[in-house]
């Protein structure tokens, strides 16, 4: 164990600025078992109450990027653009994104995480669709991005693999809502995997981890500053997450969602959503092209179907929701006023969508099916939720979440806008 | 690993109250290895920075106490009185008060840690005394009391255990200086080993673990408050620890001038603060007797050689110091305006008389006697210090710290008193 550790420890607890060597130092030696992993955890929550100045994050995230390999997309035939969601409930938006920025001209390297608590994993989503898998070669990736354009894989264990061993200590140490850690976090990851530009889609709201406005706002701006001083073009944009992104929360049905959207149907929050996020990305890379074109002329479609089998996945196998299922029905006539993401999150992931620990398994027919939206007119048993569980037992938990999720007024307002501030690094 | 420990620590981090079970849960948890020294660590910084309600602490501290065994003290001939010192440079006054208060006709059951860093452990300083043992069974521990009246000895692993754990990972995990986590570490064991009334010597100054005033003060009301709501009767005297005490810091070294105030001589300012802290001792038992008269008359030396014999020590051995010896001398001529006790308590530690980690062993003949006071006219090239130690290497380290111990100057102000406030349970 490391002697100089709680000297390091103990100058971050009080306030004071670490140098670049006790980072490196004290980073370094938790990835060698030098530094234990309680001293660690005391260095976490210290950084909680402290933070981490710019120069400290910027050798923290060096250190993380170093301590694994990096992805070599330089030398691809087109511009490398990547985003990333810090997670919303129902935010299928990479299904269809990645394949339409491919169809417009650009290689998307979209490098996954899973999902944990409420909040679904991209991974998960795919991982509904028969032969599908997640983890593919380094190699693998690049041709991939080469010859379709767009990959949605498992980030590799040689990515920044001290973010791995903190990401998890940081679940179980309540740790994990700190912007300096949540910014080296995301960032190390995305700067590792070697994209040229990023999008971050920095969700706020009832539904989101960030629940205050000016928290994500901080956070996007670390973000994009962090990107930019590592050589990544990065932009952020700011959407609400009050309400539920689309109709669909869960994993094969909201695969199904996005192929509808692709398809040309689907809620239009989605659709509007991606094509927006597809204009930053696009505009990052420099190309010069409508994705909403791209979207309608089904050239997002076709790639999304190369995509899915280029990892073994059946893009157009039938996508089975849980066999037992249930209407949630309005026990009172008027108004939907608001519509809880949060309970919607929460209720899916105990149908059994979601993870409460990363090593559990998830359904790929769990799910919840959103009938109202925030202006519509109820009458009392009118269905608002139809919710799918591959069991009773399940079912009944999910249901029990529902409860009070729909909100019934009089009158509603009408919706926020679904996109925030931009945050670009001219600011 | 304990799902329900994150929710505990983030209360606690975000500044909210713990309940009665929710401190359980978790300290039960660690007992059992179900919540992991990680999640431990993070809640110990949490409570660094958050603090402990008056409640809180208190079911904190009955949970540690109820974790282990209680010595039973009850039904001894004589009122049981403790003392605990926070820890002093040159502080050997346990040696000298536990005889004399048990000569006074109480009964001193000090059971005692090992000294880490730069103050000295009493148990350290004994055990330079040949064939001296600290380690007593429970029924050993009594019968010295009823026979003796005094025993100073080793905190048995049985009491308090939780403690034990937590005392090694805070000092690992840089969370040791908390007052809350302080009081209950100290007063956990204090009140398991099942003493009527105990003294607390809560040093402050630049050689005591507490620099500032005020934070000695805090932590002085929240031991006795600990102490009187578990029935203890428990009384704090704030001593200044700007300088050392006494001229001996050291092991052996601190055991002859110990046996120097025993006989009727050595340093005013020990011989002083023992009298002061016995006249609260016996006060706290109802006993009306001068220990000044029972110092000057033997009978406190007589008790000492029986306390040191029913250990197995012979109390009148000759104690050898170091065979390498330097007397580090003064380089201007003037007035001694002040020594300094952590100069000199990192010196004797790095000379070999203190550990570094709990696992080291320490020398008993390495030390410092101190040969110059404040007020002190001194010439250049005479004697400040005459430093010991078992090899050159260690000597070298420890005439090095010295260096600047001693500040001339060309007049000094009178010394600070020795005794501060006295906080009892009726303030």
């Amino acid at each position: 164990m490391s002697s100089a550790a709680p000297e390091i420890i103990a100058r971050k607890r009080d306030g004071g600025e670490l140098t670049p060597s006790e980072i490196l130092q004290f980073l370094e030696g938790y990835h060698r078992g030098d530094v234990a992993e309680e001293q660690m955890s005391a260095l976490l929550m210290a950084i909680f109450f402290r933070g981490l100045s710019d120069a400290e994050l910027g050798v923290w995230t060096d250190t993380m990027i170093n301590s694994g390999e990096r992805l070599a997309l330089s030398g691809l035939s087109r511009p490398t653009v990547d985003k990333h969601s810090t997670g919303g409930v129902g935010d299928k938006i990479s299904l269809i994104l990645a394949p339409l920025v491919a169809a417009c001209g650009a290689a998307v390297p979209q490098l996954s995480g899973r999902g944990l608590g409420h909040t679904g994993g991209t991974l998960d989503k795919l991982e509904s669709i028969p032969g599908w898998r997640a983890h593919l070669s380094n190699d693998e990736v690049r041709h991939q991005l080469e010859t379709v354009g767009a990959v949605i894989c498992a980030a590799g264990s040689g990515l920044a693999p001290i973010d791995r061993r903190l990401y998890a200590l940081r679940d179980v140490t309540s740790t994990v809502e700190s912007i300096p850690l949540i910014s080296s976090s995301i960032m190390s990851k995305k700067i590792a995997e070697g994209t040229e530009a990023l999008l971050l889609d920095v969700k706020v709201g009832r539904g989101a981890f960030m629940k205050d406005h000016d928290r994500a706002l901080t956070l996007a701006r670390t973000m994009v500053a962090l990107g930019e001083s590592h050589g990544v073009r990065t932009r952020a944009q700011l959407t609400s997450m009050d309400e539920p992104l689309g109709r669909a929360v869960g994993n094969a049905i909201e695969v199904r969602e996005s192929l509808d959207v692709l398809r040309g149907g689907g809620p239009d929050d989605v659709r509007d959503l991606t094509v927006a996020l597809a204009r930053h990305m696009l505009d990052l890379v420099g190309i010069d092209a409508d994705p909403a074109q791209y979207l309608a002329d089904g050239s997002a479609l076709r790639v999304y179907g190369e995509m899915i089998r280029a990892q073994g996945g059946d893009p157009d196998a039938d996508l089975p929701l849980g066999v037992h299922h249930h209407s949630v029905v309005a026990t009172s006539p008027g108004v939907v006023t608001s519509v809880d993401a949060l309970a919607v999150g929460v209720a899916a992931w105990r149908l059994g969508a979601g993870r409460a620990r990363k090593e559990d398994p998830v359904s790929a027919g769990a799910g919840v099916e959103v009938l109202v939206r925030r202006g519509d007119h109820v009458d009392a048993g009118e269905p608002l939720f139809e919710v799918y569980a591959d069991d009773l037992e399940h079912l009944e938990l999910g249901v029990d979440s529902l409860s009070g999720a729909v909100h019934i007024g009089e009158s509603s307002l009408s919706a926020p806008p679904l996109l925030l501030e931009v945050v670009s690094a001219s600011e």
